[in-house]
């Protein structure tokens, strides 16, 4: 194919997260990425399978808590290597065993394994729009459409064009307070960073390098002390530990040069909240977005989910109700992000099988 | 005790009801009388404890279904008699029963195995008024009072005084229009019937025959072939079989001669619906009636309950949550009626499993 690169890009897919925000669906031992939230597979698979198509990019490798190892290769025989993380440590790190494990001039796709990306072809488009500049050394990140004033997520202002739909990145503000996330939404020059960037591998520790030198140092003694059982890397423990926990956002993004946004409308959603599955999720004749064994009643504008019991659901209106073998949430969906108070008060009160 | 009759006042429990309103806690082989809704044992058993205190009563008889034959021996082990009904045929014939295995002269009091009388020495002091006016062949009712224009009830209107709180009672209305039944909650000459009747064994057999030929001829047949083994005692089944399905109120007190009513304040409740058993539950600070594992975090004014998962209540207001190990339930407090919508629809989808 003529679009083809010469190198192709390098997926790394970020599979460290617990995603506590779906209890009770997602688990520590089933975090948000293994369910299957939309239908067509798990979040892992799906995002696996948007990098596998055509010869754009090479087997992804996956960065993921070691915890999972097993989870991941059932659901993923075929996919590239599995680094594993000894323990947590933010993105910036989980990025940068990657980026070590990769040759410096390879380009990285970093993006999160739980999130979706409705037009696959439109992403793959916008990769492919980004290669060159990431080639020239940039670090360019997919900037997803501010749709609201939202202070959960960052922002990325655009500053003058680059060429191609790509822009010089100006700042990045982590979580705004509701004032300027309102600013920004209304005033069009501000995109939220779903993060998804492309860079080559060594722009990236050269940045690490120069703004977090002590999450590059613990990096590289963890790389170098590694070993490695099939598609396996075990990183060092010891030294992995180490390094400072810290967001890419915040070690390499606020701070880093050359960095540009491509604006994308590829049909994103971090589905951070049930409130947010809602809105991406096929629906009834009376708005209900409904999954597994539900007979519902009269019920309007509902998220009703069972992996267990069957849930009658009666002229209740604007709820979530997700129902487990053994746990069962119900609040409204405007108050969706609230099941942290209930994990947090469940850990609490020592009730570790249920999280 | 100076205030012992002279015979023992011979209870008869009826326990054929299968109680689908408290679905999902109650079940075809579960039914409400079985429940420990208020946290005091099952109803039943509270129910058999309030006519066993004192020389007031005697061994109380049972009236139940056949398939809950095992259950209410063991749920009330020391309890006399238990006549099995081959099938459910409403209140008339079943009283039928118990009337034919009594003495003509024993004095029977009726009572629902799955109300609840907060007041229990109110009740027998109630049920030493009524004796003298059943001895003389009355059949007393007791009549709660009207706390609303209720059309899910029967009403009963008081005539003149008969004396010690006793009145004639003119007349029995079942199941009102919604403004008869405000016209009667405001008027103050009408009770509620909570189905609790005394009167002497000969007089409900002599009524019935008067009023309802066919029941008393098939009660008679039934109990003329019964067997017994142990407490137990099998009516026939072929001759019961042949009985018109008819409640008492229909068969014998909208037409009876002699009968009376005892309007009574004894803290009464059919425990109906959900929002009934809301009505007389202890409730925490924020009014909520909760049982079992909850975690209720900003919930207001709800029913939780669960006897299986976790149940995490968020936020939630006016809300009826009820959750077992099969099937969970979700509906306002002000639609707790619809339940029986749910019941139905499985019943139609074959979910018999659930029922």
């Amino acid at each position: 194919m003529s679009d083809a690169p010469a190198r192709p890009i390098v997926p790394v897919i970020l599979s460290g997260g617990s995603g506590s925000r779906l209890w009770p669906l997602s688990r520590r031992d089933r975090p948000k990425q293994m369910l299957d939230l939309l239908g067509g597979g798990s979040m892992l698979g799906v995002t696996a399978a948007r990098v596998t198509d055509g010869p754009l990019f090479a087997a992804p490798m996956l960065v993921a808590g070691a915890g999972h190892a097993e989870a991941i290769e059932a659901a993923l025989p075929l996919a590239g290597s599995l680094i594993l993380e000894p323990e947590a440590r933010n993105t910036a790190p989980a990025i940068a065993l990657a980026a070590l494990a990769a040759d410096a001039d390879d380009i990285l796709l970093v993006l999160p394994s739980d999130h979706m990306i409705g037009d696959a072809a439109g992403f793959r488009d916008a990769a492919r729009r980004a290669l060159p500049f990431a080639e020239e050394g940039w670090i360019v990140t997919f900037g997803m459409k501010a749709e609201r004033g939202e202070t959960g997520y960052g922002y990325i202002e655009r500053g003058p064009a680059l060429g191609d739909g790509v822009h010089q990145a100006v700042r990045f503000v982590e979580k705004p307070d509701a004032a300027t996330a309102g600013r920004y939404a209304a005033g069009g020059r501000h995109d939220w960073n779903g993060g998804i960037f492309l860079m080559r591998a060594g722009t990236y520790l050269d940045q690490l390098a120069a703004h977090a030198p002590a999450i590059a140092k613990a990096a590289k003694a963890a790389m170098k002390g590694a070993t490695r059982k099939g598609r396996r890397v075990l990183p060092d423990a010891a030294a992995f530990a180490s390094s400072p926990a810290q967001s890419i956002d915040y070690a390499v993004m606020e701070k880093a040069d050359k960095l540009a946004v491509l604006p994308v409308s590829i049909g994103w959603s971090d589905i951070g909240s049930w409130d947010a599955l809602y809105d991406v999720s096929p629906r009834d004749e009376a708005g209900n977005a409904i999954a597994g064994d539900v007979l519902a009643l009269g019920a309007r504008d509902c998220v009703i989910r069972s992996e267990g019991p069957l849930v009658a659901a009666i002229g209740i209106e604007d709820l979530v109700v997700i129902a487990t073998a053994d746990a069962v949430l119900i609040v409204p969906k405007a108050q969706s992000q609230r099941v942290r108070e209930a994990v947090e008060a469940l850990k609490e009160q020592g009730r570790g099988e249920l999280l």
